[in-house]
């Protein structure tokens, strides 16, 4: 257990069960975390008291690492690369998702944009669920990570689409002009995407294309993990255990 | 209803009743038949009578057109191309797929390979049935057919993985020398590949990497399946119907 | 000889002279146009009057046809297609091509940009010369034409790169707003290039990858022309004639 | 100067003359030394005393490593990687290449297939040269010799084509069985190319599609090699310089 996340192994009568664990990877404004939302929102899990979750959507994001005081005047510049590995805390990330693999409530830590510091008095608590969402463009390159994921799946979109997705979302939502989107763009998230993405889509089980539009791949994730969570019984042939369903983690 | 097929819509008390079509690309070797039959023993459906089962799975190979005197002296000189979609039967695939789609009883083409034609004294009988796979290397060329699928799925392995695969299967099951079999698949199997079928893979509403190895993507196609052929009710916000899964069909 | 192009042979003591004639492709913002410029300025064929030039850079943007009023104000609405082989006027592209191989002069056409029409008292004389760069994203597309080539070159730069390119070209020189743009980028332009300009990449004798920074690549190109324009002799072995460069015209 | 090989500089008169040195990379059986040999055949340079050579061409195979007892044993069992990075010595290929660089006489090992051993008393003197071609699989994934090269040429061949090329040259010159070949390709050729050759194309200069076949790509690479060797003036605006054709080497 890190001492980041503080975890609790006594609740809700379904202490030490694994929860499917789903790694959801793809390039920035591929589509991630929107596909994860639709299955939230498809599964009735949204609108829901954080501790009755039966499933749960985390982000990488909130494993970025605290900056130092040299990083942040890079950041503030445009100059720290977001994209590359070493902007995230991957021990943390590992511990976390040992924890909830051993159904430890947890709690992880809220990502200050603004400061690019963790907020350690406004952590989130993850409790103990059915089945866990993991989104972010590397969790599938850290090994000690990837091996954890019983399914996992890339979200594929094309290079210029994500492009033309995130420029107006980051002039919008972030209030940037269009030079330093195109710029962190091409310095930064491009060859971050191609060395440390990219690469890891050849360990995915399934591949996702366009995003949030394709409503048969969503609807296909929804019934599996509809599934779990209503413990269906499986005729002969059928694998019945969750185990039976993971990649990696079996080899 | 072509004439080819001959179907019967009164039977087994699900007349009418529209099965979930699902389509399976992939170029030669991909994997494309292997997934299916896995899916099939995973749900049970293979050692049992024809016209109980409940998922069938017909391949396009069924569909070849009977092939003139001319060409059948290329095709044993191995100069015809079976890659190429005139070497289809088109409209059969299409009359036959709307009668599945219907409900009804349909006979579907047993090709003899040796002979180039349809055999059409020995038609295979496909029963109504709750889901039905069909796999091609073209399925999703044509668009009439294309736009019959609930959904689409390409089996997406690399192009030497598959020659790979190609090469000892065609010198040991169909008793060709390596020459020969490494000219066919330069010569007409690659650039029909890469002309028709590799194109058709934007269509694609999930694709599974490697093929017949990947358990997890297999696992969760079973999943689908089961629960449609279990009726399986879902809470709010989970797509009840089956067209509700439908990709182009609705588009 | 084509009746929009008006062509006379006897001229400059060349007439007949074949000149080597090489084709640009790539996609939107791969950089083509600059490619070509770069060569021209190295070979100091810029600041020069157009009758003395030895090389020739034509653009198939001279070849844009007539819009039809409807079309028109579809264009002026963004919701024409610039991009797809339609727009263009193949007949007069392969007729002036074939007139400048047999050494004739020629006149092409100026496009009007704003009024979608061809400016008819406004062409432009191109000189029989030594060797003639035509680009355009789909100067490989007709077959016709793409025969014609001695050398086939593809621009090949990556799809977020060329976006990230033209979005403020778009913006700056032809005054539109960012939404236009993509929206353009995303409707037309894309499965326009996809579709039409993409798939002949395999045609290229050459591919150079990244465009105009590709100072290596152009140097090269540079140099061969050079070897053209000097009617450079050439040892034993290496092979002497223009035609015997050529790659489709010999097949 | 390394060890192993033995330079020389006071030679030829055209000692410490910098050679304009081209890499030539590509998989397996895509054509790189076949090209070469083609460059070498078109500038007359192939029957020709080894000292008198203008071009000369190295192959990344001379500098395999001695492989220890154990990795013979693996070798012997078609359970050496053979493509990774670690077969090779990197050293030697670098202080070898700067040797040329600097105009000096190096001498190069042979390479000894059978005994997995480099033959100390049986080197080759690369006498200095106006052009050297060093080909191999990796010669552009250790930085510190990528960066030496001035031009770097990607032979790029899709990999079941080179796959069908490599089957019957390991059957026929190696002696070897379908399956041996097919097994060695699958797990060690394969995955050593897409891991550390495939990524290294984004460094070239000029892509070559298809290898040896296509005439007009080597015929541009013999021209400007042939403007090297005669010292070819060049008019304003052409860069004269060889370093100014550099690639890399001048960042």
């Amino acid at each position: 257990m890190s001492d980041m996340t503080k975890c609790n192994g006594k609740i809700n009568g379904i202490e030490g069960k694994t929860p499917f664990l789903i790694g959801v990877a793809g390039g920035t404004a591929s589509g991630k975390s929107t596909v994860c939302k639709r299955i939230m929102e498809k599964l009735g899990q949204v609108d829901m008291d954080n501790a009755q979750r039966q499933v749960v959507c985390i982000s990488q994001d909130s494993f970025y690492r605290d900056l130092s005081k040299e990083e942040i005047v890079k950041a503030e510049k445009g100059q720290f690369n977001f994209d590359h590995p070493d902007a995230f805390n991957e021990k943390l990330m590992e511990t976390t998702l040992r924890d909830i693999l051993e159904g430890r409530k947890c709690e992880i830590p809220v990502y200050d944009y603004k400061n690019h510091k963790i907020r350690k008095d406004d952590m989130v608590t993850i409790y103990p669920a059915d089945v866990v969402l993991f989104e972010g463009i590397l969790v599938f390159y850290f090994p000690e990570i990837r091996n954890l994921f019983h399914m996992k799946l890339f979200v594929d979109t094309d290079s210029d689409t994500r492009l033309a997705r995130r420029v107006p979302r980051d002039i919008n939502e972030r209030g940037r002009d269009l030079d330093q989107v195109l710029h962190q763009y091409m310095n930064f998230v491009k060859p971050a995407f191609e060395e440390f993405c990219s690469p890891t889509k050849k360990f995915a089980d399934v591949i996702i294309p366009r995003g949030a539009d394709n409503l048969v791949a969503i609807d296909l994730i929804v019934h599996h993990i509809w599934d779990i969570l209503h413990g269906n019984s499986h005729p002969n042939g059928l694998n019945n255990s969750r185990l039976g369903t993971s990649s990696d983690i079996r080899r």
